[in-house]
């Protein structure tokens, strides 16, 4: 099908779906109704059916709040209606330049990068939102791989830009944030296409590619559509929030938040750099309500030098996700005034497509039980299918909390496959159910709880031990920031746990101590045989990178691959 | 497309779409991507594809919060694991009954009428829900016109249910609430059926046919499945709230709140009859968090004789439709520590499409003003497409505040029909935006605020009076409870206002200081010139009926037709 192109009128005309009479679907075709056919009669398609697209929250959002404030980003502010007209006319002056291949984005979280969100799709095609910590040799396979036909960078990628484009055999057009952008949007037309088919692609999110190339995660409008309904639902964005950009927008298209918060009409601030002080400069000045990010993001604010506790009755509720947070740390954003949820999910899946949807039962309990729970993964969020835990033969494991199984999802918020690779979409979801890749239980309240990665367990004379157990006991004691647990080789057990920590500033404490207070928590064989205290190695995300800890301790020796 | 049916499995099976690997879609068929199309692949439509329905939402709260109470009728409680599994048996005890025809329910808002908006659809047949206020002729033609094959009932609804039977051609199967149902239930296999196509039919309501035989509105499960979320964002339900159900159930099923509620986990509280000791006493005993109603509902929470503030910190919100509240009642609702929210919508838009989103920016404007904004329309809901308001050729008015035309809606959550009237269908969307038949301007900030209904619009000496502006000017009287206008015949003007004034317990006021009182608010033409004292005739709803008004003050008389 064709996209439908609706050049922008400014004034009261609505954005919709354009109308045809002749375009008739049946009503209940699809139910035995007992109800003569012709007494169902048909309607024109486009009357109650309008393609979801999530560009449809700024066309609304326009409409409703176009006077109040939409974007923050530094001194500058931007109405919602000046934020659609500026997104339309970015699509005018992108449809030229991209001629059907995708757009792709590198830039940090300004408000270029959330415009992109919107214009590049009213452009008529896809979104490729790049990793800003990538190398140029990664950033050129993406371009390749996507066959962008455009790249807006920030003014910070410069040297990165040049050299990734002297590489390139086919290099795509360049667009640089600042003069040249703001000259492009002055000269353009506006523009405001969407699909007639709502699974048509929306964007492409490479995966971090740990092992191997990264491979592009294909969205749909329909996907992104539902998934941010569900994210406005469970964090109760309203157009009185006002939400901080601490998870990258590149990252799962800042799962969806582009667009949720756009649907709530609430109030974007943009963050370029993740720094604590300015984290906390932000919440107190703009009244920040709602932000997301990784568990380190919640140590930066819980640990910032200027971190006070939030003046009674404003709370923010803040949504976590990538790796379980530690009870210490649940316990102290707690005592700032920060209601925290965690939620999990992956590229594949939109972001999270799991929530630890918190039950008000829960506020009788202790501050500890609380955390405890609060660490769990939980269940399918309001638009998820139900969660499965699947043993190696494809059966749900028993909901005892304690039989391990591999974490399966699939729902409207599944992705549409993997760009080019039919093999590793098929692969991924062998019978319609995605598998994660991530090992967990069901708890007899139907709440799962991640193990681990299949690749991080620990296989130690034959037991298996959860990294993440390891860790979670290590960062209850008092002195410790974070900490990761790897398998390293051993020549009578085969694999040991070695634990890499991070201390809080300040604090001391020996590896003996860590050891002992590990001995203390768990069995024995799961204490740490050795400790090295340092800095982490991490992701853009705030994901520790065990892989680069592994790469270290196993040279010269052999693991399996999972 | 058949019907999928998937007999319901106990345990950690989900309730999914069933995974066909070779049903397959395109990627990015719709826009040029400029990948070519080998690349971007077909994935299995099921795979990232899963039709909605709101019925969905019962399977994810029983996986998710199976062991939590799920809904409160009197003295009984029921698990989401429990609705559910009563859901699927009443399923599997409807089909062979209804044999593909539909099934209606008669009865208040009992547990077992919640159980219909999920166990009726997943025996694969569309629900008739109607409305406990009609006459035996009207139920009669209701369950002629919708082919119902059975009708479940209320006990208090014997009689009426005996006089139906007795003068139907063609019976339905008869099931009363009670042993006859518990008896169905406990003999029945459970069973699960969806549609494969999301458009297929869900329910029909059937209009209040103020003129004419009533027109039966039909839904989709899509069109409901997103109603739903918009409505768990809006009013901010979640697994804390608790939602009392002073909103009739047959009433546009419920504005899709059996639905919402059940998507947030939240509890639903049944509520057989709305009176004001009960409303209250459950209030404070359930902590209720959610209600929805017309104005009387809030009239009667407002002025009952146990009325008193909720403790500091609590907070009920509160959606109203229907008709305007006046500043008067949300004045009051405001000291009570309720916060009402207003919304507009139609039977043919799943209820409220329209919402009064509050703005932050409003919380510092003194309680009357706040009132009067309050009491506007307001903006499409979040699923909504832009609303219009057009003047008689169909174009825009401007939004000036002033200019009155006809709001138009269009979207998802837009009925696929009027059953057996593709004529009605066609008249009321003649270019796809649905003619609401209300009349209204759009303020400067793009706020509607409804005038009135075109049959209520008062003509007097050429001028229109909007009878909604009159009631708000009578309201405002310290004496009044509730007041009707509408116009009498007059020799001299064609028409003039005449009011119908409901005063509160032991209050007293003279017409002549009503139209006293009016003459200081209004220009002079507008103010009544009489006013009669007593109850006003209601729809089941709440909604004052006019034209019962009308057809005394008009019998000898003409009247045009709007």
């Amino acid at each position: 099908m064709p996209a439908t192109t609706v050049v922008a009128r400014r004034g009261a005309q609505p954005y919709c779906h354009q109308y045809d009479a002749e375009s008739l679907v049946d009503v209940g075709a699809a139910l035995r109704t007992g109800i003569p056919r012709d007494r169902l009669g048909s309607v024109a398609a486009s009357l109650s059916y309008e393609p979801l697209t999530p560009t449809a929250y700024l066309d609304r959002a326009a409409a409703a709040h176009g006077d109040r404030i939409g974007v923050v980003d530094g001194d500058r502010r931007w109405t919602y209606a000046q934020l659609h007209d500026r997104c339309t006319r970015l699509a005018g002056a992108l449809a030229p330049l991209a001629d059907g291949r995708p757009v792709a984005v590198l830039a940090p979280n300004v408000h270029e990068l959330l415009e992109a969100n919107f214009g590049v799709p009213w452009a008529g095609v896809p979104l490729v939102a790049i990793n800003t910590r990538l190398s140029a040799n990664e950033v050129g396979y993406i371009l390749e791989h996507s066959r962008a036909a455009v790249l807006i960078h920030h003014p910070v990628f410069d040297d990165l830009v040049d050299a990734v484009l002297a590489a390139a055999d086919a290099p795509p057009h360049r667009v640089r944030l600042g003069e040249r952008y703001e000259e492009l949007l002055n000269d353009a037309e506006p523009l405001h296409r969407t699909p007639d088919d709502e699974q048509a692609l929306l964007s492409i999110n490479y995966t971090s590619g740990t092992t191997g190339r990264p491979k592009g995660v294909m969205y749909s409008h329909r996907g992104a559509y539902l998934q941010s309904l569900s994210m406005v639902g469970h964090t109760g964005l309203s157009p009185s929030s006002v939400h901080l950009w601490t998870l990258p927008m590149f990252h799962c298209n800042g799962w969806c938040f582009p667009w949720a918060v756009t649907a709530a009409a609430a109030t974007h601030v943009c963050l370029p750099k993740v720094e604590p002080a300015e984290v906390w400069r932000l919440v107190r000045t703009e009244s920040v309500t709602h932000l997301e990010g990784a568990p380190t993001v919640l140590s930066m604010i819980a640990y910032a030098s200027d971190a006070s506790p939030l003046p009674a009755g404003r709370t923010v509720r803040v949504a976590v996700g990538g790796a379980p947070p530690s009870p210490a740390i649940l316990r102290r954003m707690d005592e700032l005034g920060f209601d925290v949820t965690h939620l999990y999910g992956l590229t594949e899946t939109y972001g999270p497509a799991m929530i630890c949807d918190w039950r008000p039962e829960w506020s009788f309990l202790d501050v500890d039980e609380q955390a405890k729970l609060k660490s769990r993964q939980g269940v399918g969020n309001m638009i998820s299918c139900a969660v499965r835990v699947l043993d190696p033969e494809g059966r749900d494991v028993p909901a005892d909390g304690a039989t391990t199984g591999q974490i399966a999802l699939r729902g409207n918020n599944v992705m549409l496959g993997y760009l080019d690779d039919p093999a590793a979409t098929a692969a991924a979801a062998p019978d319609g159910w995605f598998r994660t890749g991530d090992l967990g239980v069901v708890h007899p309240d139907g709440y799962v709880e991640l193990r681990d990665r299949s690749k991080d367990v620990i296989i130690s004379g034959g037991e298996n031990i959860a990294s993440v157990e390891v860790e979670q006991a290590i960062m209850d004691h008092p002195a410790v920031l974070e900490a990761a647990v790897i398998a390293v080789p051993d020549s009578r057990w085969g694999e040991v746990p070695a634990a890499y920590v991070t201390l809080h500033d300040g604090a001391s404490v020996t590896a003996a101590e860590i050891i002992e207070h590990v001995r203390g928590r768990l069995a024995r064989f799961k204490a740490p045989k050795s400790v090295t205290f340092g800095e982490l190695p991490k992701t853009s995300t705030g994901k520790v990178q065990k892989y680069v800890l592994r790469e270290k301790a196993w040279t010269g020796h052999d693991r399996r691959i999972s």
